[in-house]
């Protein structure tokens, strides 16, 4: 059986290429007792990889230089020897890529084929849709007639806040990077309003007249002046969720800014941190309202998908060229039961 | 009928100064139906009213330059046109800076004068004790076995917060400006560790020595680097209530500093703003907690009393300078009754 894997080759200086990437061919290794044999079916391809294949000190944990990219992926286990995951279940997880994996099953999440497409939940029934359903509902707790700001609005988190919140009856705001982005949470995804923080001159202006009312939960995927935008304008008892920071993600040194805290502080303000799998025990439940909402056409979804193991690369190249339209996977293999 | 008032005379530009105050001589208005005369007993000087000689926005409608500085004091009916009010009545409420005043009887909370000496109701009865029970344990939830640091640990709300975290069965570390309160809060409050901040020269080393298993809950009256070496060493899920952020009172520009941001999202950790007043529908069960724990002798506590009206602004300017240990309070007349 053959086993192809993607290994860092090298660290990328700026715009990653293939160069940086190394296929390499592996044994399937024996299963061993209290493990699974997994095949990868689908891989997800996403920007915050490029930051791990840094080594600059960060707040990401970087990849090693001669081991596998690891991302997530959605597998089937097609050997068992763990009773609580059966030959024939399918789960997602923070997996290497390559074609064929063995583990110990701790962090892979089985997932139920019937309720959706299997790379859906690489998606907005994935990481992407569980951090936006818990960060906006568990932390940010939206009220109808709340205005609600999402920054990094049109990722695959952000797009699902701002849905999520529209669905509650808040008035959203987002802000993303381009005229496009703009355009397609104005007009696709119903967003109230939408500002480009690249071309809209002051940013605290911008926040400020798209929120006359003040902002009762920020969801902040970004950080930096974007974030320092919202704070002036916080109503008292708001909520942040801070769920990605991503300005700071290729600093050096620890990040200085405008502090936060005396605001918090004049507002009553609640802040919190959190990764998905603080919530693991919600996954279930989240993952049916938010396959419901699909379904019922309250939440749209897009996903590229480019088929073959071998593409990998390409595909994740194809992220930083703007190719994709919504979410980018790759599809590996069919399921086999 | 002497009848002393104090004024904001100006705003401070950094440091309040005994120029900001400014003292008049009023009439004791003649009392008119549904009104009682007040004579103030203690007075109240708290770092939060800073925040009010400025008139930045804030939580609290800044003072007006010309009239009366408004603050926590204990007074005595000692005329009344109010049935519910007699003379004699000891009350506490928010008042003017003034020996004698008239007023509706709205919001004025009697008390009785049997249950602790009447200051307490200026201290751990009052707004500091019920800041120190609300800030911890509804925001802070602290466990057995977790570490507590509080910072303003010798102050008249960390005192408190410090000995509820020990009657809950946490190591509570406290940050203070003395030896003289490091000792109080060692020796006599029971704190298993307690930092002097000004001698102890690296606050992250003294911070990190004191707490070898992390931080769990960190309870800040000051911001500032002390803050900022609590943030370096916090647990996954600590929780932060945001108290007072006295490093910035003085400020003339926007405060800016160490990020905590990236902090909160690596440590999935909660950082929440509060004032008292937030929790009003609880403060009946928080001041019988209180009272019982002090009658129990497991809460302990201390005031700085300084002597006469006139000395009211120094023992505020004195908050600024680290000079009191404990609840700082003003007397101002005894009891007629």
């Amino acid at each position: 059986m053959n086993n192809k894997t993607i290994l860092l080759a090298s660290r990328p200086m700026g715009m990653p290429t293939s160069e940086n990437f190394k296929f390499e061919e592996r044994d399937v290794p024996t299963l061993q007792e209290g493990k699974v044999l997994l095949k990868a079916l689908f891989v997800s391809v996403d920007p915050y990889m490029r930051g791990r294949m840094s080594d600059a000190e960060s707040y990401v944990a970087p990849y090693t230089v001669g081991e596998p990219i690891v991302g997530g992926v959605v597998a089937e286990v097609i050997e068992s020897k763990i009773p609580e995951l059966p030959k024939g279940t399918v789960v997602q997880g923070a997996l290497p890529w390559q074609q064929f994996s063995v583990h110990a099953g701790e962090g892979l999440i089985p997932i139920d084929p019937n309720l959706a497409p299997l790379s859906y939940h690489l998606g907005i029934l994935g990481m992407p849709g569980l951090t936006a359903y818990f960060g906006l509902l568990y932390i940010g707790d939206p009220k109808p007639g709340e205005t609600v700001v999402v920054s990094g609005a049109a990722g695959a988190v952000g797009t699902v806040v701002g849905q999520i919140a529209k669905l509650k009856g808040c008035r959203v705001v987002g802000v993303a990077g381009s005229e496009d982005k703009i355009a397609y949470l104005k007009d696709e995804l119903g967003f109230d309003e939408a500002i480009n923080y690249k071309t809209t001159g002051s940013i605290k202006e911008a926040i400020s007249n798209a929120c006359p009312d003040g902002i009762d939960v920020y969801f902040d995927n970004v950080g930096g002046e974007i974030s320092d935008a919202v704070y002036l304008r916080l109503n008292n008892f708001a909520r942040i969720a801070v769920c990605g920071q991503i300005a700071y993600y290729n600093s050096t040194t620890v990040p200085t800014g405008m502090r936060v805290e005396p605001i918090l502080l004049k507002k009553s303000a609640l802040m919190k941190g959190f990764i998905v799998r603080d919530y693991a025990k919600d996954f279930a439940v989240a993952a049916k309202d938010l396959s419901a909402w699909v379904k019922e056409g309250k939440l749209k979804y897009q996903e590229t998908i480019t088929e073959g193991f071998e593409n990998i690369p390409e595909a994740f190249l194809g992220l930083f060229s703007g190719q994709n339209t919504g979410k980018q996977l790759v599809k590996v293999a069919e399921r086999e039961v």
